[in-house]
């Protein structure tokens, strides 16, 4: 173990309060002088999608899931008292309220901490997802290069 | 990383069955001398709440937030089979018939076993708790209190 | 800590998804010659279910946990979109697509390369699961033996 800190979180959740939650820890170790390392896998994945409809030719399959899931992660919901789309709203209005960064800030701040954000490849290929369609400066990566950088760290989290 | 051995849990969840393995292991860890630290935040700071009804000041939203969400583990449904309620009844009969600890008593084991308790300031802004509705003897922190326990051990969980 | 990299995963979630995810990153790690354990506990249990119904003696709650739960992974729901059971086959779709291993495979790939595979006997007690209800080589342990793991590693994750 070297003796740089390293903090690594493999973002498996789309749900809003997860992701929030993952990137609060993540700016936190951030600003403590940790490297640090996320790596969005599956339903996470969803939380680096650009907002707009971004035209990829796609299998029917691929078209479906591309509707189907959130595009970034304010358009999530969240685990708990969802409660039909409400919950997300009572949320990010007390959010609002207290000054409280908003998921799309989070990971903005995370841009600007130089935290490693990765999109896991094997995912985007399952689910038709395109590096057009993600946020810029992300980086392609897959379980190896998760691993690498989870072995030389002690605070991994699966989220 | 220092000799003494460490366990830090963030208790996210507010899942009766996740709530119960994130005690379970926090007092197995602490059984086997580990300093262990539990950072109850988002639906995990529920399973700190009194089960009474404490009247604090609170706006229509904390109100909202501290009507729906339980008081105490006791309340809280399960994260898989919950059956609108008739999961958590049939887990509490089949924990009684073996003598299972419930999960009040195993948080009553883990103050016994000075565990860190620590309920995140964030999260009871945002949702209108007050220190007065939690159980007594809570620490209160935020991410950074938990970044520097959780960066000193190697068993780091996200429950 | 020792030399010899070690990585531990609690599995504890029930969802296709999730334990896909669980033994994604075993089956990587142990490739990366880490010691690898997957201790199953609760729902993630059933992932280490025979698909057949194996009479043995049993209680009436046990019989109803052994009937409501799924036997093996390929049973299995998956934790977002799971609409009534379509979204597991869509992914199975294009897994197959993409010639991903199922999970039934990735499990078999995880006992060729000598990953521990654990099964929490306390939650065996619990739900009334028994040895010969489960896949063969598999090892019996309770939470003192995960920890006993955990604590010589790094990467450790509750998923």
């Amino acid at each position: 173990m070297t003796e740089k800190k390293r903090t690594t979180i493999v973002l498996f959740s789309g749900d809003y309060d997860k992701v929030m939650a993952a990137y609060i820890i993540a700016n936190g170790a951030a600003a403590y002088d940790h490297e640090v390392t996320i790596f969005h896998t599956f339903w996470g994945l969803n939380a680096l999608r650009k907002d707009e409809d971004i035209e990829v030719p796609k299998t029917f399959m691929e078209k479906m899931f591309g509707k189907m899931m959130p595009r970034g992660a304010d358009k999530m919901g969240i685990s708990k008292m969802n409660f039909a789309g409400f919950g997300p709203k009572m949320i990010k209005d007390v959010m609002k309220k207290h000054n409280a960064l908003t998921v799309p800030q989070l990971i903005e701040m995370a841009q600007e901490q130089e935290i490693k954000l990765v999109a896991c490849t094997m995912t985007m290929d399952l689910l038709g997802l395109n590096q057009v369609e993600l946020l810029d400066d992300i980086e392609y990566a897959g379980v190896a290069a998760y691993l690498a950088d989870a072995q030389e760290g002690n605070v991994n989290l699966f989220i």
